[in-house]
């Protein structure tokens, strides 16, 4: 089962332990926060770009494409009212590589995005969700 | 504005960049990973919990009560279909302390849950979000 924990360590730093892994989440000091670790909020857009970025490299990888490079980025912007919470996300896919395929590369990226992707389906339907797809030679 | 951005490693791991701090998330070895970094979506519960676990220390805070431990615990169940999604979230928020105030903890993390935790309200009406508390002496 699926679980993370969250223990508090004073001010809004909380020790993060998830998958036997640890990290830590805190504010910024703008809002009474040491900045010692991520914002909890922005991990939306961490588990968004993680989860397609795993399902187009596995499906690039069923597909026999390989050399080449990935960056995904995501970039969202709060609505004003409380509870805030993300207008919209926009992902853009960076693939670098000599004769990246296009419409491979295309359809990979629509196979997680309509199909395969958890996190942008818990999303859809709550926010504007958008993304781009650039190929760039090395 | 929130950004994040994923580097490919190979394999499913990537190197997050986020609020200027740096994680990894990898796939289980169960499904094609070497298990350097948590998953992505597991992130949704950290999201969760960090986000409802700053809100309600800064409330208790405003409160003026100070001198408790707290540990806070999500957990989800995934559905069986594609896309796999939570079909639920439940959350443990764990007080340690003497002479708990019962009534304004509960009054805090509902404030959270009904009017500031952004997190709560985007998975809101995507899956079933429910939480206990638990007080408990040190």
């Amino acid at each position: 089962m699926p679980e993370s924990t969250a223990v508090w360590q004073g001010g809004l730093e909380f020790s993060i332990s998830q998958d036997d892994h640890e990290f830590t989440i805190d504010g910024s000091a703008e809002f009474g926060g040491r900045d010692r670790g991520v914002r909890p909020k922005s991990l939306i857009l961490t588990a968004l770009i993680g989860c397609t970025g795993m399902d187009v490299v596995s499906i690039l990888e069923k597909m026999k494409i390989r050399i080449y490079g990935l960056t995904v980025t995501a970039r969202g912007e709060y609505t004003e009212e409380h509870p805030k919470v993300f207008r919209y996300i926009k992902i853009e896919y960076k693939f670098t590589g000599d004769d990246l395929p296009l419409s491979k590369i295309e359809r990979a990226v629509n196979l997680s995005q309509e199909k395969y992707c958890g996190v942008s389906e818990m999303l859809r339907g709550k926010m504007e969700l958008s993304y781009d797809i650039i190929l760039e030679k090395p």
